[in-house]
């Protein structure tokens, strides 16, 4: 190995609204040896998410925070650096979870091997992992569009947002966009031919969203909540269909927001047009990832799903990357690159 | 006929939260004579039910509101006085929907023959009516209650809830019942079975039923809105239903409740717990009526189904028991006896 040292951002204190350098903190580290039934990988790319904000806080969740003093965990592609580990090889190329560090030991729990002439490798962050997988169960499972149905969804050049759209264009509906600038606004609906384009940021959102969608929504994908929410609730149709996949507008909410008290207006939608509203995870799916892998790489060879990847070298540079996508200023799906890609 | 006059409320003014006798007014009216096709009904038994303050206002809602000026809507148990419509007889007696007024014309539509030999006739307006048939649908369709599953519903001695418990513990479940007095708790617990009853105007209700409940809450049966469904929040388990039925708290809110904004604490429980939240109203789900008719007759038969019904005498006591009704003074399904009962 060149590097006798390697680096890893630990969560070295919980934070109440938005993280920083204090709270995730950069500091070197030894790299460890396998050993039997163990392999070294080293990291490439790391996925930064924003279901990473809700792992460094202690509220009750679907799964356990991150340890204080522990690493952060996360999404990676890595390469095989020395393997004690049968079916695996140095140079193999794996996805994994070993989380905001440079290297890590696997056993081989949570890692799957990757072909890079099938596809760039990054997008077994994005289109083809965790972000597009989210994308498939929530729409097809949750929301179950029909074709000709308008299906909005927030966050929509985000990582999961531009897979739901395009999916629901696949399916044959009037598919609307909700983002955050201009430039996000042309490119999901030149790039990935959404119908409609609405910025959240305009003072007159709520009329444009409205306009955007003159037969009403029947599928809300629910990525923000906030003032977004607020703005969809007037055009749910009867019976139409709201998976909740992410709240990233309240993320770093250290309290209940002021009032008014919304939620018996949302609460008194739901009940008169029969609203279903409907939370979920993905790896609640897993049976389903065989079909997602199958019908996503289809996509993607005949090019009806295309992406988006916003990637920023270096570790160190982690931590204002994961602010910036909580304010909404990454541009595609975030991806560091933590180390050298043998296949570019 | 002996009488010449007949008696209706008509809807007056639309109420801003409370209605009253200014926007509910009593007045007398001509009785009419049946057409070719038509006949007379005389009304029997009214039903008053929270679902009504709903049809005084003009907010767009599942149905169309009462117009200004017409009678107030409402389900009824009518005799046929005369008839000139081919089935029915002088002397049957039926259910309808003849809304609140002594006397009203029919051609039929949604009118069912009783036979009251079968069961009191007042029950085709609570267990074996539309309340009941609500709470089958709810319940069932909805919530999908397992065996050993806990099902929490409020307003639990209203003419619904009393419904949603029964069934819930014929199928298995530890059933806990909100209510608003030790009255109706006593009620609930003794004489309708249920596991555990929670008065939610103590002081300490958020910890009781937390305590009522020590596995968590499967199933939410929401009747009411309000400080009752902040309390039942930090209980629900992953993968729990919330079948919307009604909002009981909120029916006269003129604006937004004071803050905080509840909402996106609210749906991060709908993400993270993976709850589905699901608005409904019985009518969507009428090709369950023949079920729900066989079911409820045989549970009641079999005394696994019993009710409390609240009948106070005289249409001019409607609006008095409509305003009772919104603020949870009756106690049981509420009926106004409008004329003599000749089954009686």
């Amino acid at each position: 190995m060149a590097e006798h040292k390697g680096k890893r951002i630990i969560l070295a204190k919980r934070p109440e609204g938005m993280p920083t350098e204090q709270h995730l903190r950069l500091e070197s580290m030894d790299i460890p040896s396998p050993d039997n039934g163990q392999m070294l990988l080293r990291t490439i790319y790391l996925s930064l998410d924003p279901y990473m904000r809700g792992r460094m806080s202690s509220a009750k969740s679907y799964v356990q925070p991150v340890a204080v003093g522990a690493p952060m965990e996360g999404g990676t592609v890595c390469e095989v650096i020395e393997s004690r580990l049968a079916g695996y090889q140095p140079g193999d190329i794996v996805s994994a979870y070993t989380g905001w560090q440079t290297h890590d030991l696997s056993d081989g729990t949570m890692v799957r091997k990757i072909d890079p002439a099938q596809a760039p490798i990054t997008t077994h962050l994005g289109v083809m992992g965790m972000p597009g997988f989210t994308a498939y169960v929530g729409l097809l499972e949750l929301g179950r569009p029909a074709s000709g149905e308008t299906v909005v969804v927030s966050a929509a050049s985000g990582a999961v947002g531009q897979v739901v759209g395009q999916i629901a264009g696949i399916n044959g509906c009037r598919v609307v966009g909700i983002a955050g600038t201009d430039a996000k606004c042309a490119f999901i609906k030149e790039e990935l031919g959404f119908d409609a384009a609405v910025k959240h940021r305009a003072e007159d959102f709520p009329e444009t969203l409205a306009k955007a969608c003159p037969d009403g929504i029947d599928v809300y994908f629910e990525n923000v909540g906030g003032r977004v929410l607020s703005a969809v609730l007037p055009n749910l149709n009867d019976f139409s269909r709201m998976p909740v996949c992410g709240l990233i507008a309240h993320y770093n909410d250290t309290a209940l927001p002021a009032g008014p008290d919304q939620l018996p207006a949302f609460m008194g939608v739901v009940l008169t047009r029969r609203v279903k509203v409907h939370g979920f995870i993905n790896f609640d799916y897993v049976h389903l990832m065989p079909d997602f892998l199958k019908d996503m790489s289809t996509w993607i060879r005949e090019g009806k799903v295309v992406y988006k990847e916003d990637v920023i070298d270096g570790l160190e540079n982690a931590v204002s990357a994961f602010q910036g996508l909580l304010e909404g200023r990454n541009f595609g799906k975030l991806i560091i690159r933590v180390g050298e890609d043998p296949t570019l």
